[in-house]
């Protein structure tokens, strides 16, 4: 599967040499760490990175498997780099009003007969997220979106991809295990059993470039993060969440969540769960990307365009339809049925711009 | 409501202390830590103590108010007593063998008009709990036994209590939030989310009677904790479960459980869970009981007979129907539907023996 | 012992709660969290505050017993209040340009016999701090600084001070257990035992006050830890310190702070700490205050003036003289040499204005 | 340095993989988790295993290489080996009372130049301890003894090491960060500033051959980490100590303690602190094991007999003199000297018998 990525951050990093880490296993033992080893045919080994834009001076024009490592990128080097291809780092978009980067990119793109082009730029770019969901959408290309800068969310880009027969996949990924569905489902466990909850918080920690971020954007972090609650449990005022507390240089990309829930049971006895999560962030999100790639690239090579309903558990914020509680039981069933197909039937078709 | 209970031991200082507390509390409030302010039309202040059995000098000839503070009890005193009756703890069945010492009971449950007898004896009285509940089932009163010592699971009580037109609710009940649920959810959602468990521990410690009775009982423990775990995950091989690390006196009551959880995430990547549980231990099993004895009541009033469904969640080893998995749903519906009618509703008939 | 209150905050109610409490134990009990139960022959109960300060319209005008309550102070209520005196709460210093303010502070010290003057306001007022000292410098009052904000570190206060006979003890409060002194002892035992620290960090969270003026002041705050930090390890630049992650309003005044720290050992392998304190924050400083008070109280009856020696170890920023070394060791050697006077032995004397 | 070894477990293969680890980085590096880079101008790596004894069929026969990754050995492969000597595990001594047996061992210490002889094996064989240290004490070996059961600690062999003119080494190794240091560091803490201890707890886990054992071992090393406590401070009965709370397979030889301490600060408000430690159990034996030889290698070429004074604080119960006050001041200077000699300085003598 030919995958193009915008955005040389951890998260790229994390994919390709877990991709190359599976690739060094004998095909028949478990994969560790993997939730579908196949996806409507496609091994997570079968997915190879053929085209990579990025706007830093440390990354354009070096190789894949260079720029990878180039600051302030900090997920550790695994040693475990199997790529196919190691194409160079070209200039991406960095001025979303000037069209002929727009139509480098989409050239690009059709000539290496990419299938889906990840966006993964640092959140805050908007306008360069639309630029990168239009360059794709014209070339025929799926597109995944890892970032809370809305593209499949965009009514504008969602019209163009249905008339270009092109899937988008957004917006903004779900971690494999992180702070808010953790905490989420403990909130929710209190609930159901009966408990008072007296109060609550989470604070994370960092030290990549996100946790940097977040110091200025922490505001809009922390409303995403209040929502992905509230539709776990009711008493979110009770509930305070602390996206950043800081940036944490020697966790590098590694992030940690303190959380502390205190309730009331019987006869107003207090109930105390204290919580700390450990994770490689980037993992964290390669481990979900993995999946959100081929379901877009299945969806494009089987011809189905809008949103595939498959992804919608492993989005922040997917694209709703009619009925979100339907939508929700359907999703579960296409994903298990694209995981039970063999490993190989996957049909590859031409871009179909 | 006129309850009997047998074993005065933290459970029932817990509930009749919690019985105070909200019996303090204005009507119209919320009450913290209350699962089912009603239930069946039972308000949790409708519970009245009228009869209670022990067998240790420290308890027997004492009113039940000071008895529930006799050594080894060790739940705090909360000074909410508000009792309606202070009944004087009789001996109970010392000797399961003695014929006359179950009629004496009988007797006694008869007499009192008892509705529901509590049965909450230390583990490890097989006989006992059988001889209480032939007593009751003689007499007509339903039985809720919060022990893994069978009782509704006995073939024999059972077809007894069918043919007397008696409900049977046990057996072994399940904590308000223990540290098998808590565990056992983390441990799924990892699953869910596709991570690979790499190892698992949860240890217990407390310093009431059940820890030290944990000592030289703790391989039954271990076992029926892992099998709680096995009807929530698959991989129990990679869990340790310490029942009782050893006796920690200055908990007294409380419990404090410490479980950790060791993954594999993308590319063999580490995930860490780590959670402190601390409860009030005999909080833990009052606010259970609370709505076991409502359960028993109601289905006896209604002249339903054998195992009330509703409780089906709150027990560690329910009687099983045919279908589990369709008593499960219908044991949600009815529990929700009980707890919709209003207070008052609970038609009080007669002891149908 | 007559002592003066300036600004009646969490700190003051702790402390007023907290003699009430010890007063209400019989004499012979060991009074648990007490340091000294005796200092220089004072009692923890010989204290009256006599005289209260503050400029909150919610405050001024009532009595110390309820101005304690008010907002934002929230410091549990612990039903022990037993004030021998319940002075009503006065105007203090609003402009610390306002010479009539300052004077009038200074008459109702001398009207009052007040021995010390507590300053306890909200840090980030060094103008009103000042103000404060010379009122009770002109008073012939000793004066106890709870604040970072400098009294007995100015210059200028100290000589006056040295000239009208009154002691000064300050500045800044060390706390009776706090992250700092906790944080820097652990990761001292990891350098005094050979291991190679490779990170750690510390955050802090709390509802109170002190916490929502940290959002906008934190810098300082963070220096000042880092400061306390280097007094006991080498390696500070690996140690991440967050004063406050943020306001957790459920906390109130509690205060938690979760420490971690990573290590190497032989061949490399990792060792970790991690560590969770939670404290009662205006507990942890009014235990600290009522030696402070008492030192003061003590070095003014006895006609000492400048910096006594006995507090060194008690605050943050101490007046260091030519020997701190020494000074440290005369400092435990002067303070265990009060404590081991008998009770009632302080003489009273005269204010010595 | 020549050093033989007796019992082949995780701290053997923790020493000499850790000494492969140093060997391969620049002598000019920083030695991560290395206490003493030199001590009496031996550096680590100048340590070479020249004899290995064991009893088990896995082991004996085997090439120390092969030997330190037989079952239960379970300390992880770091790939580091470097021995510039790979010495066939022999049979050591399995009989004490077989004469043939101890000998045979003097004359392999004799025949291959052994200066200090490092006995480490399970727990719970005084007899085989006694007849090692008989046997290196013949052959002029200095011996270091890891574990509790006596060999320094008998005054029959120190009087034999004496007129052998053989420095003893012992008993029982001091980890490099242990439960007991931090609990107990953190207890005095407490105790120094003032707080009243209400409880405090110390629970263990592991996965290694140790926990395994204590298991049935476990009220000697509960007696003995009590002894360490006391040390330390003065309420160690409102402590517990859980040396093993049991066998946690997926630990390895990892080893995890949560400590949970609570006390009253002022006022009867409570304090917490909750730790957990994690560490390599077998590396924290190394890290203090590879000071432990060279002391013992050094006293013997200095020709100095009787317990060195500079090990006095790396062991739980070192030969204690008549001030064991002034003697653990003299061990910190002795210690310091010995660690600022220079490299190469240590001159090699003969084997004194």
């Amino acid at each position: 599967m030919r995958l193009a990525v915008a955005g040389i951050g951890n998260n790229i990093s994390a994919l390709v040499q877990g991709i190359g880490f599976y690739r060094q296993r004998d095909s028949s033992e478990q994969l560790p760490g993997v939730t579908h080893p196949i996806l409507g045919g496609l091994r997570v080994t079968d997915i190879d990175v053929v085209a990579a834009f990025d706007v830093s001076e440390a990354k354009v024009g070096q190789p894949l498997s260079e720029a990878i490592f180039a600051a302030p990128n900090n997920y550790p080097e695994l040693g475990t780099l199997r790529l196919t291809e190691d194409p160079e780092v070209v200039p991406g978009i960095a001025d979303p009003d000037d069209k002929q980067q727009i139509a480098s990119v989409t050239k690009l793109l059709r000539e290496l007969e990419v299938e889906v082009l990840l966006y993964s730029l640092p959140t805050g770019l908007p306008e360069v997220a639309r630029a990168y969901g239009r360059a794709a959408i014209t070339a025929g290309v799926a597109v995944v979106n890892c970032t809370p800068d809305p593209i499949a969310g965009l009514t504008e880009l969602r019209d163009e991809a249905l008339s270009q027969g092109v899937p988008l996949v957004g917006d903004d990924l779900q971690s494999h295990l992180g702070s808010s569905v953790v905490h989420g489902s403990l909130l929710a466990l209190l609930e159901e059993r009966g408990l008072t909850l007296s109060g609550s918080y989470q604070v994370n920690m960092g030290g990549n470039a996100d946790f940097a971020n977040l110091r200025t954007h922490g505001a809009n972090k922390e409303a995403s993060k209040h929502r992905a609650l509230r539709q776990k449990i009711n008493h979110t005022d009770r509930v305070t969440v602390i996206p950043s507390a800081g940036f944490v240089t020697h966790l590098n990309d590694r992030k940690v969540a303190h959380m502390s829930i205190e309730a009331r049971g019987w006869a107003d006895m207090p109930v105390r769960l204290d919580v700390t999560l450990q994770v490689q962030d980037s993992s964290n999100a390669a481990g979900v990307i993995i999946d959100l790639v081929r379901i877009a690239a299945i969806a494009r090579r089987r011809g189905e365009t809008g949103f595939p309903v498959a992804a919608t558990s492993l989005l922040k914020s997917p694209t709703l339809m009619e009925d979100p509680l339907r939508q929700s039981v359907n999703a579960r069933e296409f994903l298990a049925s694209l995981a039970s197909e063999n490993a190989g039937t996957a049909e590859k078709s031409e871009p179909t711009d």
